[in-house]
């Protein structure tokens, strides 16, 4: 029998009763608020590799120097803590911040969401899955590539509370540029707070942002902002706070970090890097520059608050050297990755990454390649907090719907894979092999029957049938039945509950500050 | 600055100059007969793991047992190695096959190619990609889903041969529908020895068709046929023979290996399993029963004739419960792929899984995601003949033009994942960070200009410009970029130089071989 041979008893015994216990079962679903990994990380460095980057990123945090831009008060903390500060470039004397993060920082920590079953615990062994970030615009099939709006930012909080492979509401989804640049904020927070009760991002574009953010979870969190046992509040926002690579962090970044920093809230420090532009063309030039500027940014974070929680991020793509483009889902960067994710276990923070990167304009066939070549190493590798997982299209610059609904299915698969191999004697099925034996088939065998309900991951999107049967159906791409799947979504929508006192606090909330200052669309 | 900016810099600046010379490195492409892995390997199980599965598959082996259909020889084979034979089931002592296998098989060999450039070693911690095998249709965008014919046949042996990130010209690549069922072997194989000079995969559907193949092969090498030393044959051909799923061989594969066992060529064993239908649902009992069925066949190779080469194959995905339908690029069949890399490692054997597998009907987007989950855990995991790497498409029913090339592409990224991470000084490039400081970019340092042809792996077919850029090019999916390129591939072909005397040599053979026996397509 040749490999491509494709049983057509298997295919046809046994569809409908199992197609219809099978959706029986799926109705309730329960909810996984993160990932636990049971699989091995992946390395592709031994410990003298890491060591060596270690020692560059030393290197250049001693002998280049960071430079933290136009915020004296960070400059003073930096002479306080004994490091060297010529004009805004601040040298570290070796082993400084690694000692600052290793003596407060975090391992592992909780981000509060306002249903508790749906806290998670970001490090360790622990992943979840995050949609995109950051776009000006969204596409879909049918109206394609445009700025996106506030109700594009509610429908991907909507599908991201709906997608059961996400674990977060994420952040600045897609830039609802319908709105003032400077009040747009309050509706992003808002939409999470309302549409949503996943944990989700603070506002970074300028300190009284990051107020406002922390403002409104004390609202929402009402009596539960504070933790009792410390009188700090809990950690209700995780917030992205980007270098300016290379080795640069801007005023706007460090004021955010220091709302956020002293208020117990989490600051994910990541150098924001295309390599061949912002670091050398070489993995490992790269790498240890990453790490120079994520321990710097940490090192910081720990200086305004000891033990405020911080994540090491890193964004490494490559870029086109023959026209300049950047370029993703490469297999440089995922190399990167590899060692970033380890050099974050050896300096004992968390660690984001990854996602579902692409560079191409539409959910085609370029897009699923460089997300599975991103995604699938970001869940090896053991990034914690996986940001962009879904809805990246043309490098971040569109939230695509499509795509958004492709990425989950794909963050689906991550999960089963990370659940590892069953070795119990379940898993081991001998009773099975010895009950069929040679030349029959186990689709009818008892354990087959006990166990097929959960035996394997279900796309959503995939079509496996026959060439006729999706003939029949329409002959439709993958693509054209992610169309069909987001909107149904939308559809079937239904929010979860929120104590309209606590509505009613939040619309006052942002009324009152947004009729206080003028609009602005500068920045 | 958020993490979707674009950096209109990096992405105008030296484009034209680096573009142009670019082109002029990329002209003379050095031969790479077969990619040997600098990255570990990457290990779901650990030993205890991975012994309770071996311990399982003994198990099998001596109180399930291996029907060994409709060949008395075999079994009087088994019964002299000691077996327990009753009827056509074989039950083997615990540790026999294991036993029979480690004395005598090879860990690595070499198949040989008319062009000894293009040899390749098989086993160890080398890698070659080989085009996909067995589909009776082909699909392109022009012309849809239609039968394979052998101009298809030809089209598909000269895109493999000018595919630089494949290293094999594969074997039944598509069935040649057009010619008669028991004389189409003699074109095929002609087609490969005509149109490449890679190495190639011998006929498994007739014993005699399999002697035929050595026959060709001893023409087409001539003098270099045999190896001096030894005065056996050399070993030139590598082919397919699959287990009839569960526990059993037959006796058409029996045949054909056999043969080929004889002549000292070498044979892929490779129990062909869709778990839930073939083998149980889960993971660790897929991998037990392959291991056993594996371990028969290559335990049976080496009782014809010790040493023969043999290959640890496992063609193991999983199907809908819902549907019975076949599924690929899901998560459970990249874990058995990890666990069979590791067992074939344990037991000193080459390797052979993976390829680029998908169920969808088009090139689309589950065309590519499922082969891209498919194809990295293929490289991460240590196979060494990546049979189906490209253009698979449907379940194996269709060889897809674009899907070749896409496919080609990921290989091609595969390979620069291979070679990992340089950490010698110029890979480390902490003097391209000194030179470049702070808040500079390193586009044109003097590291960048040294290392920038060679920094990154560049696409085909990937278009990352601008989108206004690609809207000007005429708003192209990747799906519609493959088809351009597989056509431009087919006008520049030119064939490698083949001895007049050796070609009319293999084409009277053929006619000879053709005219003493009627035409059939019974089988």
């Amino acid at each position: 029998m040749s490999d491509s041979a494709t049983p057509t008893k298997a295919r046809r015994s046994r569809g409908g009763r199992a197609a219809r216990q099978a959706k029986a079962a799926s109705d309730v679903e329960p909810i996984v608020p993160y990932l636990t990994r049971n699989i091995p990380y992946y390395e592709v460095l031994d410990d003298d590799g890491l060591a060596l980057i270690e020692k560059n990123a030393d290197t250049i945090l001693a002998e280049v120097g960071i430079e933290f831009r136009d915020d004296e008060e960070a400059l003073q903390i930096w002479r306080d803590a004994g490091a060297d500060v010529q004009g805004q470039l601040v040298k570290f004397p070796r082993g400084l911040c690694r000692k600052l993060i290793q003596d407060s920082a975090p391992a592992q920590f909780t981000q509060h969401a306002r249903n508790p079953q749906r806290n998670i615990e970001i490090g360790g062994k622990n992943t979840v899955f995050v949609p995109a970030y950051g776009s000006p615009f969204v596409y879909d099939m049918d109206k394609g590539r445009r700025y996106a709006t506030l109700e594009d930012f509610q429908n991907f909080v909507k599908l991201a509370y709906m997608s059961t492979s996400l674990h977060h509401s994420g952040g600045t989804i897609c830039e609802p540029v319908d709105l003032p640049v400077n009040k747009r904020h309050f509706d992003m927070l808002y939409t999470h707070m309302k549409y949503s009760d996943k944990p989700f991002m603070g506002s970074v574009t300028a300190p009284e942002r990051a107020q406002d953010s922390v403002d409104m979870c004390e609202i929402l969190f009402g009596d539960n902002f504070l933790d009792p046992a410390t009188g700090q509040p809990k950690t209700c926002l995780i917030s992205l706070i980007n270098a300016n690579s290379p080795m640069t962090f801007d005023d706007t970044m460090l004021g955010a970090a220091k709302v956020y920093a002293r208020n117990n809230q989490a600051c994910i420090i990541t150098p924001f890097i295309l390599a061949g532009a912002m670091s050398p063309v070489t993995v490992a030039g790269t790498a240890a520059q990453s790490l120079a500027e994520a321990m710097a940014g940490m090192a910081f974070v720990q200086l305004v608050n000891p033990g405020a929680p911080v994540v090491m991020g890193s964004f490494a793509s490559s870029i086109s050297m023959q026209s300049g483009a950047p370029t993703f889902g490469t297999p440089e960067p995922a190399l990167v990755l590899y060692i970033m994710a380890a050099l974050a276990r050896r300096l004992k923070v968390p660690f984001r990454s990854g996602g579902g990167f692409c560079g191409s304009k539409l959910p085609d066939a370029q897009a699923a390649t460089e997300a599975a070549n991103t995604l699938l190493p970001t869940a090896l590798a053991g990034v914690n907090f996986a940001l962009h997982t879904a809805g990246w299209q043309e490098g971040g610059l569109v939230m695509g719907y499509e795509k958004f609904v492709m990425d989950t299915d794909l963050a689906g698969m991550m999960a089963t894979m990370l659940k590892g191999v069953d070795l119990s004697e379940n898993g081991q099925a001998m009773d099975a092999i010895a009950e069929v034996g040679p030349g029959n088939h186990f689709l009818g065998c008892e354990h087959t029957k006990a166990n097929f309900k959960t035996a394997f991951y279900r796309s959503p999107l995939a079509d496996n049938n026959s060439f006729e049967q999706w003939e029949a159906d329409g002959s439709l791409t993958h693509e054209q039945r992610a169309n069909a799947l987001y909107k149904k979504m939308l559809q079937n929508y239904e929010a979860p509950p929120l104590d309209p006192a606590i509505d009613s606090a939040l619309t006052d909330y942002m009324s009152t500050r947004k009729s206080s200052f003028a609009d602005s669309n500068i920045s």
